[in-house]
């Protein structure tokens, strides 16, 4: 619903109360870095702690890659006889605002079905990708050592979405590099956040990260105003953004040619035209 | 003036007049497919038409990663010393929608400098991305043979955006294969877009690439009014984005943590907040 009929699911989301049983847990990335390994770790962990765990995977969905991404999904399938984690993979093909919208109302979804935990994964590349994440309680930036083009494209803005730190891969050359290197762009803030080293495929150090998280969790089980806050403040603007775009999108399908022919006659110059748009 | 005084260079171009001498190519695609070198090479071959060259890059910014990214600047460098080319590089860093809007700007201003040909080089992974590519008058997209986990990041936006798809590197194993995958994406459209292999490296297949899209810029030249059109459409609609992102960005710093109070004391559904700061 939230995918296909967003009024629909908005109108039911508006009769659903208050927001904010579950715990969300961001994890973004550059591509590669094995965020979906490490989710299926961290679905297992909470797991064997009982609790229940909805998963909304945000899918670039690529036309080239049904195998690496089906191998990705495949992979959480083990979860999928298993009654407590629900997940579900959202495309992100085409849509301009919409999926910001869309994410906050499957989490908000989730939280209304009675799930503890949602994990919201997203490649964490454009600045947009990244906003997403802004919906979560936590943030866990997921790296690996020697990443080179990838990391390229990682924006700066990862550097300051993350709550922890994984340098996942933990097992190739060069990952304590890259947590000295990590530690020295956090030298000089307040507070640096914390830097972990695991490997998803064996699953080392996923329980340390699971712990490390777990105390934001517990503040947030009790009540703690300041997590809670946040992560409503997120499903507002991300929800706003998405009806923003979503609009300016409908307007600029409608308008923006007649306006480019305005200014292609020296009528109008683009920015006043651009001001129309937007106004 | 574009990426800091963009009210300045706003109110510069208002008086600048119409936009639209220069002809614009984007060339957009996944990190590490070798978008630099090709662009390298297109401003070597427009320079050997006597051509004014102006380049927007968008960098990502990343902070891991001055060595790779200063390697690609160092390499277009070898212009640096050609009054016919002028490279800038614009950070992405932090920005809600300014992007948008200086690239739109760097690009009118490069055109009333008179560049003769501007080329806008992105990471095509984000939506957002994408989108920026929309003020070209021709799109090419760049990918690679046996790109994995990089073209699982690529949205299929990319597979709509382009004019002309390049595989590049064409030189290792799997390109063929990466061009019959491409084309039979395209199968069941009116018109396929051309598939060129290259080798940016040893500049193979860049002059059919360049003829390629030699095709639009005379028809460009000769004052086609559809893509002169299509161009300022683009630019009025990411100036209208990137205003519309600012201001969203500027009211939810004020406004959205009053508004998630309201909602977590009941008094304000999620919707209902998000439309409020929409409005």
């Amino acid at each position: 619903m939230a995918e296909d009929d967003p009024e629909g699911a908005s109108e039911m989301l508006a009769r659903l109360g208050v927001p904010g049983k579950a715990f969300v847990v961001g994890v973004t990335g550059p591509p590669g870095t094995g965020k979906s390994t490490l989710v299926d770790r961290l679905i297992g962990s909470y797991r064997s702690l009982g609790l229940r765990v909805g998963v909304v995977a945000v899918d670039p969905s690529s036309p080239f890659t049904g195998g690496a991404l089906l191998g990705d999904r495949i992979r959480m399938t083990k979860h999928a006889d298993d009654m407590g984690v629900f997940i579900r993979s959202m495309a992100s093909r085409g849509w301009t605002g919409g999926l910001s919208r869309a994410t906050s109302q499957a989490i908000r979804l989730m939280d209304a079905a009675g799930f503890d935990i949602v994990i919201l994964e997203t490649v964490g590349i454009g600045q947009s990708d990244i906003e997403v994440v802004g919906v979560s309680h936590v943030v866990v930036v997921v790296i690996m050592p020697g990443l080179g083009d990838g990391v390229q494209a990682s924006k700066a803005g990862l550097m300051e979405a993350g709550d922890f730190y994984v340098v996942n891969k933990a097992d190739i050359e060069g990952a304590d590099a890259m947590v000295v290197n990590l530690l020295s762009l956090f030298r000089g803030r307040p507070r640096s956040p914390p830097v972990l080293k695991v490997s998803a495929l064996s699953g080392d150090g996923v329980e340390t990260l699971r712990s490390a998280i777990d105390v934001a969790r517990s503040k947030f089980a009790s009540g703690d105003p300041a997590l809670r806050l946040k992560g409503i403040r997120g499903m507002i603007v991300e929800t706003a953004r998405g009806a923003v775009l979503a609009k300016l999108a409908s307007v600029s399908e409608s308008k923006a040619g007649k306006l480019a022919e305005e200014v292609m006659a020296g009528r109008l110059s683009v920015e006043a035209a651009a001001e129309r748009l937007a106004r």
